[in-house]
């Protein structure tokens, strides 16, 4: 990798990684602001924000930039999560320019015209109601407002019915002059993208972004407890979760790789265990997600309503026995999954851009592979106990399950197979 | 491109797509047979046989396979279609002959234990629990169902709960004996391979496939009409189905702009129509599947309860509209997004390798790049009219619903907005 990252007077950060074997780029610009930014009556501007950047600016109609941009046969989308908002788009080498001048255009002079807010708002809430409709997708709304009751952190991102309903165009105006501050924005262009091209382009069109950063949210509070909602679908789905570690916490690399030896691949403990053994059901992960100041560890899985009895004491053996007894085996292989998913993802310009904006924005710094390889290489047995037992120590889980969920055990029971020590556990 | 292809004795081809500048490789088994090679009794089986090839051979046991891939970080998955079945890996460059050996041994020696089998059918029954709480994926199963009633091609991929109860390991054996067969069987390596190496090492495993090809299915009927399933959820989810064009039809090419040109992307016309300027849905898209005898064209959109009403007008107006004036502005677009997708679609060796087995499996031959973008180039206007006359005449196209759909016009309204010729339609 060959980056260069350059710095605008306002503070907007460049960052290019030429990959010169590729016809096409894919580049975005990240910002440091997402749903855990909002206001209670604000719910949801972040990602309405997102989604009116694309409705028209001063020189181009909604109509106009998604003709423009396709074609070339150019890609432009964007997404919103809890920390960070991207808008990015991915083109054949000869575009770039294009995509820069668009991507530019939306963030620095939208209109947010006011008959194309009435009718984005409608959008959205079709955007909630699939989303509901989706049990994997809306169960996830659910742990989060249950690990996170009444917190920004817990809100869900899309926003409610409600507060949908209620943003002005002076609200996005008065959340993007506030948040949009060029010193926690990033543009970065991986592929076929040449360094000093895309510097000097940025230099004319991102120069009038607001100098400054996005004021800090407040530091989230874990809670955890549980949300049930009995519905009469075909499976009980079910989250569990557990507090995870923030980006900068030296064990995240060990938190990975526990990650990935409980429930990441088909090797997995629970993968094994659950489907491959019981039978019980088709998917079953576990993930690990990180923030600024905290993360989340989440086990999902969907089962039949009398299967769903099983899972519970499962989940909670496994982390049990993976946090006291981690093998050898084990811990070679997730790493060794963590180091080819990583390899592999320097093959796709998408994915470099995203880790190097995301890397930028967590860390103020590109953490070289080299230094994520060797990391990797680090974790050992002692390392996954010491993240094993931690999750172990949790003295309130969070739970989240939908549809016909009546034999999955009370949260009072599964907390207990929680909380103190691995060896007291084993003294009683 | 420098695309190697050999032929076993037994028929089996082997192609290799050496991207050298990568440290990975894709590679996996197509073979030429899926859901639509079943009898009644065995609708599921192509799917069960792909769950059980990962559940044991001779030399290896299910947890084995799982390990032996993910200690060295590759992934190992497979797929069912109706026409074909795949088994893939993605391995660093140096584990090219491991992930051979290991699909070798799946597709040569797999063992169907007993045991095995009876706890994967608890696996697939969840898999068609999860398909059935998910109404985006279930709905394409009804408008299958409605396309082409009590035919094979009609059928649900992953079997229904009585036929996945009923295979047996016979069932299995025969079905794999019957249908795997060399000639209709491609082996393709896209990324870090060397041709003499990959042939070399398919010699060695893969000469034990019979010879000869996969028996053809019976030919589909499309029949068309009408599944409306009103169900408790959100949104309104609604498919429309009409007859399209099988792979090696001279007007894909102007059938894919078409499709694209209708709901393909963010200018497409029904995006700007419907969500755009009606801010009805979140989704809606229209897509063109090929297969050996024909095709379907479908487009999918969920949206509210009321607002339902007004979907099924605009799509058929839309398709007519775009029949009888399509504008060059709208065909130079969609042509190039197709071009640039292909373009960036090279550069992901998963993806060509995939689109080589299925040039292979449906064209006998390798489609050069080259060839399919001088083709998509030549689509005009013309072509647009021809390929939007023909689905404009649709005696009988499908429609599937799901959700709070009693607002959705009938069936009979809305076919009879098809059929005759547009002039015909005009003039009335």
């Amino acid at each position: 990798m060959n980056i260069g990252i350059s710095r605008l007077s306002n503070g907007l950060t460049i960052v290019t990684d030429p990959m010169p074997q590729l016809e096409s780029a894919a580049l975005g610009v990240w910002v440091n602001c997402g749903a855990r930014n909002e206001s209670r009556p604000l719910m949801g501007v972040s990602h309405m924000l997102e989604h009116m950047a694309f409705k028209g600016t001063e020189r181009r109609s909604a109509r106009g930039i998604a003709e423009e941009i396709e074609t070339v046969g150019g890609f432009l989308n964007a997404y919103t999560g809890r920390e960070q908002t991207a808008f990015h788009a991915q083109v054949l080498k000869a575009d770039v320019p294009l995509a820069l001048d668009i991507l530019a255009d939306i963030l620095t002079h939208p209109t947010f015209d006011q008959t194309e807010l009435e009718r984005e708002r409608q959008v959205v809430l079709q955007e909630i109601g699939q989303a509901r409709d989706t049990p994997d997708d809306v169960i996830f709304d659910h742990l989060q407002a249950t690990i996170y009751p009444h917190q920004p952190m817990g809100w869900p991102i899309l926003g409610e019915d409600d507060t949908v309903a209620g943003f002005s165009r002076g609200d996005l105006q008065s959340y993007m002059a506030g948040n949009y501050r060029a010193g926690s924005m990033v543009v970065v262009a991986s592929g076929a993208v040449d360094h000093e091209m895309v510097v000097r382009l940025c230099e004319e069109k991102f120069s009038s972004l607001p100098p400054g950063t996005t004021p800090t949210p407040a530091t989230a509070q874990w809670i955890g407890g549980e949300s049930r909602v009995a519905d009469d679908l075909e499976q009980a789905h079910m989250t569990f979760a557990f507090p995870g570690l923030c980006h900068t916490d030296p064990d995240i690399y060990a938190l990975q790789v526990y990650t990935m030896a409980l429930g990441g691949g088909m090797s997995s403990r629970l993968f094994q265990e659950v489907r491959e053994k019981r039978g019980l059901c088709y998917t079953i992960s576990a993930m690990a997600q990180s923030a600024t100041d905290g993360g989340v560890v989440a086990i999902y899985t969907g089962t039949g309503e009398q299967e769903a009895r099983e899972i519970a004491p499962v989940v909670a053996g496994e982390m049990a026995a993976l946090a006291s007894q981690p093998g050898e085996a084990e811990i070679t292989r997730a790493r060794a999954q963590l180091k080819s998913a990583l390899l592999m993802g320097l093959e796709r310009p998408a994915n470099r851009a995203e880790q190097l904006a995301s890397q930028l924005l967590t860390h103020g710094r590109i953490v070289d592979v080299g230094e994520q390889i060797a990391k990797l290489g680090e974790v050992d047995a002692a390392a996954i106990r010491r993240v094993g037992e931690r999750l172990m120590a949790t003295e309130r889980p969070a739970m989240a399950s939908l549809g016909p969920v009546g034999k999955l055990e009370s949260f009072g029971t599964f907390a207990a197979r929680f909380g103190g020590t691995v060896a007291m556990r084993a003294a009683e």
